[in-house]
């Protein structure tokens, strides 16, 4: 496929992603044709593009691309989308995997991989076995996704002076999201009063994979100094913070037909956010027996939920909210003083005013 | 650490062995180090390390390193030592996750990483539960594994010629393995008489990754021509395909104090060798309709595995042996013509009969 060149400006966030999918599905379709030419089975492929293309926010790839541009990155070059698009399919082996631990029926409005893959077998095996069949899928198809963002970058068309550069932040950025994957997997379940650690899992699931490396990521593409990666930092871990913190609010209180996720499954699976943390910390005794009582039942009902919503207004949620403007305000501060190009502070700011306003 | 350096001839697969486990502990030795100074579980650096150093016959960093000296490569490098030890970490993960889809409880005669860890958790949660959480922590653990075997690559020091001649090496044996396991799950359970499928199976699973792949990284980075890696593929992919049957052969024949495996995991799950498709294809009726009984059937006993092993006898298992001695043969006649130096032949030769005389 030879994808029109599309120009970008910082501010476009259209045309970033409109770039960055043309990126993705152009190696997806590479990937295709080479299992075909082998005689492969086409699932493989076909599973990683529907998920990639069944939605997703592209905000990793979005913040790599503004990295870019605060490094100092002239017009936007095909090997730096390509670096982006990477980091996309690396978050889609994330979720694939993330999927399989939370047990998550949808995703993105879908049935998520090994939803998908199991309900398809049920013609030939039981649940049980599908159910297994589709784990097991699912765990290697996210293998695959893994794999593919390697070569993905491997293959941008970096100069060695940038691929220098950006390993060690991929290295950093993969080891970081891991952990907060597994430190999540460690509470989950039983979500404590234990403020700090639910914070320390936010920053390494959220602030460092999500917003931090990406940033520098793309600024390291663009051969920025450590002065413009440290203000990346000071932008990027607050603005992340807060967009887990909002993603925990949005998981309790959003609205399932925006944000494609239940309102259930956090409660259900009682994830140690910070919501939950905080609640359990200033919930008077009653409040927190019947939190207790409520929070990671994987039989809470709607009525449960709405209980447990009304005792999180009333204890949590005000705080979480004035957690979110407290870091709004420092990304405000780090942009009033950081040296990036004018057009880069814009564009940093448009993504921060809307990472704090999101409803999905 | 500091390791004494340690000089390696092709010949001395003790000495190539001894200086890939020290940089394997050492780069996990690191890893412990940042993961206790930023105050992270020890639990995953002890999984992955325990994991390795229970066991394993290391024989892709030994190709790998048969490579580099059948490239023309002079003496050992610890660049090439790193990269070799970078490609048996992605093999420990490889494995982790298919543990987890074969739901095996052995490996390397110790409990599988999926097993350990729900064991662990029995004392805190019921059988289901722990088994479970054991799963998902198994699969974030292998996917640190595969990030981490990337971070060893780009810290392995090699130049920027050596990095673009080993990635696309690498990127394909990642793929291929992939693909294996994907077939492989895709067949258990259902073994047909489709030999060309079983042998499909053994070249992206076995010749591809263990023995071709490894070897032509090692050539690559010591910068072999495009001669030396066809030879090396001539010999790479019938020695791997003789390594598989032998496997297969061991999975079901072999000595379980010996290859730390049980003979009845195979029958039980029923995977698609080409011993039990040529078994399939070349039994009498009464036998054919025995194996079908008998294989796939989790709670075959020891008995069941005996009439096994019986018909397998009087079938499948001369032709399998007669399929090793010729690949066996193509070996040879590779070596005989091969545009290596001859101490790399002399070492090529060794492990090649110690493949085909193998008992674990």
């Amino acid at each position: 496929m030879s994808t029109p060149t599309i120009d970008v400006t910082p501010m476009d966030r259209t045309a970033i992603r409109v770039r960055v999918e043309a990126a993705l599905y152009e190696f997806l379709g590479r990937k295709a044709e080479s299992a075909a030419a082998a005689g492969l089975p086409a699932d493989v492929v076909d599973a990683v593009r529907s998920f990639l293309f069944a939605g997703g926010k592209r905000i990793r790839p979005l913040f790599c691309v503004l990295g870019w541009y605060a490094g100092g990155g002239a017009e936007l070059p095909d090997s730096v989308v390509r670096v982006a698009a990477a980091v996309e399919l690396f978050h889609a082996a994330v979720l694939i995997h993330d999927d399989i631990i939370d047990d998550s029926d949808t995703r993105r409005d879908q049935p998520t991989v090994h939803r998908a893959v199991a309900d398809r077998k049920r013609t030939v095996h039981d649940r049980s076995a599908a159910a297994r069949f589709g784990t097991h899928a699912a765990l290697l198809i996210g293998d695959f996704g893994l794999v593919w963002s390697q070569e993905l970058l491997h293959t941008a068309g970096l100069t060695a002076a940038q691929n220098a550069a950006a390993t060690p932040i991929l290295d950093a950025m993969r080891t970081e999201v891991n952990y907060g994957q597994y430190l999540d997997l460690l509470t989950t379940g039983r979500p404590t009063r234990d403020l700090d650690q639910a914070l320390e899992i936010i920053r390494y699931k959220t602030a460092a994979y999500t917003v931090q490396r990406p940033l520098q990521l793309g600024a390291a593409l663009a051969g920025a100094s450590p002065e413009v990666l440290a203000a990346l930092s000071g932008y990027g871990v607050p603005l992340g913070e807060a967009f887990q913190l909002q993603d925990d609010l949005l998981g309790v209180f959003g609205d399932p037909t925006r944000t494609g996720k239940s309102t259930l499954d956090d409660l259900r699976e009682g994830k140690h956010t910070v919501l939950l943390a905080l609640a359990l910390r200033d919930a008077t005794p009653e409040h927190r027996a019947q939190l207790d009582a409520l929070i990671g039942n994987p039989r809470l009902d709607a009525r449960g939920a709405a209980r447990c919503r009304e005792i999180l207004t009333a204890t949590a949620r005000p705080e979480v909210e004035r957690m979110i403007r407290d870091r709004w305000l420092q990304v405000q501060r780090t942009l009033a003083r950081a040296p990036f190009p004018p057009d880069a502070v814009a564009g940093l700011r448009s993504i921060a005013d809307a990472v704090i306003a999101r409803t999905s």
